[in-house]
């Protein structure tokens, strides 16, 4: 481990996240809002840790595959340790590990909170919230990569491996800063015209923009206690729905798009199966839930904004879905797992990953019936190198074991069955909402410090998907070269 | 698909099975009970049909690898319809389908009931019930073959591929008569010295017997409506726990012991952690329930017998854990999934195949931290090929695939989440008890009979890990040859 260029590099990027923090401090400054000390605070410590960090550079500066993770599991821990300083110094969150969970859940794009009463909080806490989404949603490191000077970049490689989420390095992976600024750029751009669609549907602009930085991160913080349900809205739920399942697809598909690529993106296999799936569960769960509403198309409004925040793992709500028939519940649970395409801000296992892996198992199946023939796995016409169905097939045993782990420790808590394993995997799926105890009008301040750590780093293994997490576990990653 | 030979390997194992069935129908006609019709009706069919499909010897006798998974399902579901039928005409399970999902429980030894009132069954129903474990815990098939006459044994490697548990064509897979008949000597052997055990402890001879056959064939059906509670005897749960626990290990290493192969019997990396699994389980739940009883003896008595119970997916009760608290209920939910040893009558995942996951999750990982290391997966100190890891994560996948698609049908019945996933949980994986309205005080009498036909299948799926269910599915597995 070259602890020294990791220490530097974390320090430039805590740099760039206090300066990113000054958005929520001008805010609690001009408002004269009691959360101003804390962001203050937290800016000038960040700060100062990034100054000292960065004062040397360091002599030998390669990193490889292990510095890359680390620094991608620290600069997640760092930033939600910071962000939650103004949550504590405020008292709006009288608890720090509560304050440090709502910021992890806020960065992973999870939207799991530990508040009862959203409404109360002050308007810089609010924004700071759902910003965090934002950041969070395309990646802390992207972002980073996107304004680190030119001389960086090589090294960004091991980083940017370690953070962009999906089973390939994809047509189109953020490698250089050129591609970063591209990717920003079309999500900016997306946010924005959210933002404008929401105004026009008659929503002021303070929610209009908190509501597109959660939804541009598939985050799921809302800023009233009803979550979207607070508008009621038929064009608020539709706008919204539209840009969830857009946040949701692999955004090459969108730079595609942009250079008129459009043959390219039709025949996308992902994009296909996760339209597919999305269409299919909406209507089946709009016939399930019929009988509790008016008729089929108020039963298809709230279906289909469920679906969608539960695939995209946003967690925005406009329907207790507790209260719906146990096969909607269930699909919902299984699309909680799923999550959305890769390259996407979305969280879960991806629509990729489970392609891979149903394709592979049926290849294993008609190897065991005809054990001389060769059935290569393929995805989008191309064959699939085995190394890719390897890994995939080892994320899934790694997301288990993680998953058993936490379950295991959540169960030393009081809570049931379900909520136990619904909370695990709402949280490492980055979802938000889950069954029971964790539902979509509950909460998960029941949970005891412990357990609220436990789901804290389901939240980050989820987002960073499992390695960078995992590794901070083997003692070899902390050998000193 | 060789429909000819199908047909007739298919009569010759129902005239075995008719035969097979005699034992109870002689029990019901000795003791007049009104069971008799049942029996001798079903054994009469069972010969009839099975002499008409052997009436010919088909010209072509060639059968690969899809027949014999084809054969395989098909003799387990024709000799659980054939089961049913004695507890149908006697009206002791007035619904067809129920008695069928008790007599695949049966013959999967599941032990899963909808059974309200056991103990007022008559005795040769009892008997059947218990029997069907003994039959289906060595495997239908393996039986067959150990009485089938020579020259079918070239034709035997395909069914025998099918049906034996486990990864691996392992050290000593039973593919000739002679093994099998080595296995099955061991087999009645340890039944025989289980029966001695519990009639020294007390039991009645029938008792005895009828538990024997239920712990050999990790079945779980008991003969008392509070299962093994009823006899409220340390001595009867010490004994029983201890001979669950050997019929969880691998049968091939009760061979090697009976060649005096102790080194390799203790290098058996299955077996290790096999025992390490059960005996850590034991301890924490033990310390776990300890408040609920009198002293720590005590509450690890309950604790030893009903982890034993789960891991090797017998499923007798001597406690009802749902009232233990949720860390000692999850960790029994991760036991029921894990299983015992593979070539086992134990159901559930396996350990090995768990062992094999294992590493290779960490061999991915150690893989992505040092990209240019090559990490073999061993087991037992031998590098493991590719093909067997390929096939045990593809077993994964087709076992989530299982899963989900259950779980989805049983959403449409009016149970908990809790419940449907216990349920199908504790079918899939051969065990008998789940949680909440599935657990050990409960029974399935309450689903519907399309989930009870769900769970039907899942049982034989779990019991035939998985292909030979799923190819039934398969449109190319009809096609004439």
């Amino acid at each position: 481990m070259n602890y020294k260029m990791v220490a530097y590099l974390l320090g430039r990027i805590l740099i760039i996240m206090g300066c990113l923090m000054c958005l929520p401090t001008v805010i609690a400054l001009v408002l004269h809002e009691n959360t101003s000390f804390g962001f203050v605070l937290s800016v000038v410590l960040q700060l100062l840790l990034g100054g000292i960090c960065t004062m040397k550079k360091p002599e030998h500066r390669e990193i490889y595959a292990k510095e890359g993770f680390v620094i991608v599991a620290g600069v997640w821990m760092l930033t939600s340790l910071f962000g939650a300083i103004p949550f504590y110094a405020s008292r709006e969150i009288p608890s720090f590990v509560d304050a440090f969970f709502e910021m992890v859940s806020g960065f992973t794009t999870t939207g799991a909170s530990i508040l009862n009463d959203i409404e109360s909080l002050s308007y810089s806490t609010l924004f700071w919230r759902s910003f965090s989404h934002w950041i969070g949603g395309m990646g802390v490191l992207v972002f980073v990569m996107a304004v680190l000077p030119k001389e960086h970049v090589s090294q960004s490689i091991h980083i940017m491996r370690a953070e962009v989420p999906g089973p390939q390095a994809g047509k189109l992976v953020a490698r250089m800063r050129g591609t970063a600024r591209i990717l920003y750029g079309i999500y900016i751009a997306v946010t924005l015209v959210e933002v404008g669609c929401l105004m026009l549907a008659g929503l002021p602009f303070f929610d209009s923009l908190l509501n597109s930085f959660s939804t541009a991160g598939t985050g799921g913080f809302a800023i009233k206690n009803a979550s979207i349900a607070a508008y009621d809205s038929v064009a608020v739920d539709v706008i919204i729905t539209v840009f969830m399942a857009l946040f949701g697809i692999n955004f090459s598909l969108f730079y595609l798009l942009l250079t008129k690529n459009f043959v390219q993106v039709f025949k996308d296999e992902e994009l296909r199966w996760y339209i597919g799936i999305v269409l299919v569960s909406m209507l089946v769960v709009g016939i399930n839930i019929m009988p509790q509403y008016q008729n089929f198309f108020e039963a298809l409004r709230y279906s289909a904004f469920q679906v969608v925040s539960i695939v995209t793992t946003t967690g925005f709500i406009t329907a207790d879905y507790t209260k719906w028939p146990m096969l909607s519940q269930t699909i919902l649970m299984l699309l909680l797992f799923m999550g959305a395409c890769a390259g996407s801000t979305g969280g879960g296992f991806k629509v990729s990953r489970l392609i891979i892996l149903c394709k592979s198992s049926v290849s294993e199946v008609r190897r065991q019936l005809r054990p001389r023939t060769v059935a290569p796995v393929r995805l989008g016409g191309k064959i699939l190198d085995e190394k890719v169905v390897g890994s995939v097939l080892a994320y899934l045993c790694i997301y288990i074991v993680v998953f058993i782990i936490s379950h295991l420790l959540l169960s030393l808590d009081t809570f049931s069955y379900a909520t136990n394993f619904a909370a695990v995997a709402t949280c490492i799926n980055n979802v938000g909402p889950g069954l029971e105890a964790v539902g979509p009008v509950n909460n998960f301040s029941g949970f005891s410090a412990f357990s609220k750590l436990v789901l804290s780093f389901d939240m980050l293994a989820g987002r960073l998907e499992l390695v960078p997490m995992v590794v901070l576990f083997a003692p070899s990653t902390w050998k000193r070269r």
